[in-house]
C-alpha cells in the first residue's frame, strides 16, 4: 500500500511484532498498577495507569506515523493483555508486594527492550526514515510510563533517571543497523532487545548516569 | 465509506450526535472555566481551559479513531460552544458564583452521560469494536477532565474520585448493549444517557467508592 | 489532494513554511534546552525537552489538522535542528549564561511569532476554517512549552502569563486577515509575526496583562 522507495530498510513480521508487544503490553501493565497501589488509586484508576503504562507510547507512535486508528484501538488483544496485567496487580497485591525489587527492575528492562525493538520495527514498515524510526522506538519505550508520571503529578522519571531512554534510543538504532546489514528481522530484533537489556541492567547495577551541565 | 463487515453494532444519526456533543461542549466548558477562575487565570487561560476541557477527550476520541480532522477542528459550533461557556463564566461570574454546588454536580454528570454516549456511537460508527468503543465512550467522557487536572499540575480527580469514569462506561455499555438488541439509536442512547447519569447521581448522594487494594 | 471547495484564504509556500518552521524550531529548542538545565537534568532529559518544547506544538497541530505523520516526523530537519539547539546549550552553557534575559525574551518573542503564522499558514493549506487556522497558529505558538511545563510537573506558564497566546491569536488573524485581502504569502506572513512580535514586546516591557475575573 505504502509506496516503499526511499528505504532500505524493512521489517515485516507481523506475528513476531505482535508477540513482542504484547509481553511487553502486559509487563508495563503490571507496572503501571504497582504505581497506582502506591498512590492510593482505586481499582479504575489503577485500570487506567495500567491501560496509559502500556499502551501510551505505542499510541503515540502510531499517531505519529500515522498508523491510525493504532493497534491498541483496532486489536482487543492488547486492551485485554493491559486490563490482566492491572487485574493481577488488584486481586493478588499481597502476591505481587513479594516480588523481589530486582525481579521488578528486569521485567521492566525486558519490557522495555522488546518495546523499543517494535516501536522501531513497525515505524520502518511505515516507511519512516530509520533515524526517526529510531526516536520512535525511544518513544514507545518510554511514553507509557511518561503518561503515568504526568497522570500523577511528578517529573517523568524518564527525564531524571540513569540511563533508560538512552538504552531504548541504542536498542532501536543497533536493530536498525542489523536490518541496514541485511540481518534477518528475527536476528535484529534480538539484537535490538539484548543490547537494550544490557544496557538497562548494567545501568541499573553500576549506577550508570549521563552527563549533565556542570555547576547545576 | 468505511466497509461495514465487522460489527452488527451501529449507531448512524449525525443529527442526534452532535445536539447531544454541543449541550456537553457547553456543560463541560462552563465546569472548565469555574476551575480556571479558581486557580486566578487570566480569560485567555480560562479560555484555554474551558476549551480543552469541553473538546479534549473528542478530541482524544477522534484521533484515536482515525476520525481526522476531529470534529472540533473542522466545525466551528464546537469552539464556538466552548468558547460561549467560557464566555458566561467570565462575563457572568457573580451569577456563576450563586450556583449551587448540587446544581453544577448535576450538571457535570449530565455532561459526563452525553459525552459517554456520543463518543461510545461514534466510535461505532468508525467500525471500532463494541468494547473498545466502549472505551472509547469513558475516554469522550473524562479526557477533558483529566486534560484540565493535568495543565493545573494536579493529579486527575478521575483516577481518585467516587464512580465517575465507572459511570460513564457503564452508560457506554449500556447504549451499546441496546444498540445490540435492536434497539433505535435515539432510544439507546436515551438508556445509556440515563444510565450514567442515574449511576453518577448515586455515587454522589450515597458516597459510593469503588474498591482498592487492602492496606494501602 | 484535498478538495478546495470552501475557502478563499490559502497560503500555498512551502519553502517560506519550511525557512520559518526550521528557525522558530532551533529558538524554542535553545529555550526549552535551559528549562532542562535549570531543574538539573541529564543530556537526555535535556534532548527531550529541546525536542517538546521545539516540536510539541507543530505535531499537535498537524495532528489536528490531519497532515500525519507530521512534519517533524517525516523531515529529518526538524529534530536535526532542535537537536541542535539542544547541543549548543549543552556543551555551551558557559556561554549561554552569559546570554542576558532580554535576548532570550526577544528569540522566544521571535520563535512565538514565526510559529503563530506558520501554524496558521499550513492549517489554511489543509483547509481548516480561518477561525480554526487562528487557533491552530495559537497551539503551534504555545503547545511545544505548555508540554515542556507539564513534563516539568508545572502549570503551563502561558495559563498565567501576561500577553503570550494573546500575542500568537492576534498574529495568527492578523496573517489570515492580510491573505483574506489578498495580500501574497510573504506579505501576509511578514504583517502576521510582526503583529505577534510587537504585541509580546510590549507585554513584557509595559507588563501588560489580561483581565481577570474580579475576587480572586
Amino acid at each position: 500500500m505504502i509506496p516503499e522507495k526511499r528505504l532500505p530498510v524493512t521489517f515485516h513480521s507481523a506475528t513476531l511484532l505482535l508477540a513482542i508487544d504484547l509481553i511487553g503490553t502486559f509487563v508495563f501493565a503490571v507496572e503501571g498498577s504497582m504505581a497506582a497501589v502506591q498512590s492510593n488509586l482505586d481499582i479504575l484508576g489503577l485500570m487506567v495507569l495500567a491501560f496509559a503504562t502500556a499502551l501510551g507510547g505505542g499510541i503515540i507512535r502510531d499517531v505519529l506515523i500515522g498508523a491510525i486508528p493504532p493497534n491498541s484501538i483496532c486489536n482487543w488483544r492488547y486492551p485485554a493483555a493491559a486490563f490482566a496485567g492491572g487485574a493481577i496487580v488488584f486481586f493478588q497485591s499481597s502476591f505481587v508486594n513479594k516480588v523481589p525489587e530486582s525481579l521488578i527492575t528486569t521485567l521492566d528492562a525486558a519490557g522495555l527492550a522488546l518495546f523499543a525493538a517494535a516501536g522501531a520495527a513497525k515505524a520502518l514498515d511505515f516507511n519512516i526514515h530509520p533515524f526517526l524510526a529510531t526516536l520512535m522506538g525511544g518513544i514507545t519505550g518510554v511514553g507509557g510510563g511518561t503518561i503515568r508520571d504526568v497522570l500523577l503529578a511528578r517529573i517523568p522519571s524518564v527525564l531524571r533517571a540513569d540511563v533508560y531512554a538512552a538504552a531504548a534510543l541504542a536498542g532501536a538504532a543497533a536493530m536498525i543497523l542489523a536490518l541496514r546489514l541485511r540481518a534477518r528481522p528475527a536476528v535484529a530484533t534480538t539484537i535490538g532487545i539484548a543490547v537494550c537489556f544490557t544496557l538497562r541492567m548494567a545501568a541499573v547495577h553500576r549506577h550508570w548516569n549521563l552527563p549533565k551541565v556542570a555547576g547545576h
